[in-house]
């Protein structure tokens, strides 16, 4: 999740800043946000994908000032499919 | 930035006691984390990644507790390069 481009973000204005002042003049924006780890019982990865995009919708984002995006992946599969919204 | 498999998530439980409330008992573990976008200017990939490594390792994460991984794209490339750590 990541706060929408026109949505202030003082973390990651802090996190710049910080960044400047430890040496490293060349970043130029930082938009701070939130990452999460799901392992999810399912068959089929289409499922899941409706499935956590609700979860998205419901609790874990908060669509009016976050956007979200989420890739399930197979426990055993190594390759990363990726869905977006 | 997620924590490692080894330090307590209290963030990541009540996210899934929540799911599990707003009835996804299939999901089975979560784990809560940060994420970052950072604009960065540089004209070779590796040494960008270079040093945004660095800058997780001196701020943006804490190595103690803490295990990140990134990745470097370019602002032009659709495409996503993908460094890990």
């Amino acid at each position: 999740m990541t706060l929408k481009p026109a949505v202030n973000d003082p973390q990651g204005l802090a996190i710049k800043d910080g960044l400047h002042m430890l040496g490293y003049p060349e970043v130029e924006d930082v938009r701070a946000g939130k990452y999460m780890q799901l392992d999810v019982r399912g068959e089929q990865q289409s499922d899941v994908e409706t499935r956590v995009a609700e979860m998205c919708e419901t609790l874990l984002a908060n669509t009016v000032i976050e956007s979200y995006s989420f890739s399930v992946r197979r426990a055993d599969d190594p390759d990363e499919g990726r869905a977006q919204s």
